[in-house]
């Protein structure tokens, strides 16, 4: 009678550890959304950044990694650009104003011109659709890399 | 003794209809990666179908969720336009083309001027991020409902 006891409590342990694995497959699948692409060289770059452009027909529209501590250099776009955060924790700033900490589910416009990087955070990744408007005609324009102090100027 | 058999019993089963819950919620989660907005008139679209325009300077993104035979009439974008389709099963189609299920992760390119519709499939929502190249300048242009016979073309 004991054996069917354990039996039964053996079955149940058993059965209820099986979702916990499908949660964390579910998750995987979501951050693969869409493709990885490649790493970005680091002449723009800091970090791991990998980058998979999905069309490029006037607007630019890129699906962007940023492994932690990863990042953009500054930069601008003269037609403006759209960031669609679909996994992740980052950080985003324009210039001259705070560091604001950005994460799945976050819609950025960035306008015409303005100055900005974004990244992961500095123990999180972060994903991003990029749509870079007008693109073909205004590419972005590309200055001096994030440093340390303002990358870890996080609040 | 038999009803500690049966209070087992109830507990292995209790505890595992736990973990679909928690998948489903999951699931939703997933679908409300971005806002859903509001329901779309029924001028250019037919059934039940949710647009929010994220962004809209020059080129327009928005996200688009069907709901099961929810689609658009006929249209075409003068500047073209990508989707990138976020949760569900769906269709799509190019004129003179055949029907095409569409899904999580897929990306379509919609060249300039090309007269298609997009929509959920016959049992299933279907969310896209739509991005309207060049929308401002030159919108979309729309046509006749999908009918019955198109809509269920699918093989």
């Amino acid at each position: 009678m004991k054996k069917i006891f354990l039996a039964l409590i053996g079955i149940s342990i058993f059965s209820c550890q099986q979702s916990p694995t499908k949660n964390y497959e579910d998750s995987t699948k979501q951050e693969l959304l869409f493709p990885k692409g490649n790493k970005v060289p680091n002449d723009k770059f800091d970090g791991n950044v990998y980058q998979a452009i999905l069309s490029d027909d006037g607007t630019r529209v890129s699906n962007v990694t940023f492994e932690p501590k990863g990042r953009t250099n500054w930069h601008n776009h003269p037609g403006g650009q759209t960031l669609l955060v679909t996994d992740g924790v980052g950080y985003h700033q324009e210039e001259g104003k705070p560091l604001q900490i950005i994460k799945k589910g976050d819609v950025i416009k960035i306008g015409k011109n303005v100055k900005h990087w974004h990244g992961g955070s500095a123990d999180q990744s972060m994903t991003h659709i990029a749509v870079s408007i007008d693109h073909e005609k205004n590419p972005s324009q590309w200055f001096e890399a994030v440093s340390e102090k303002e990358y870890q100027a996080v609040r």
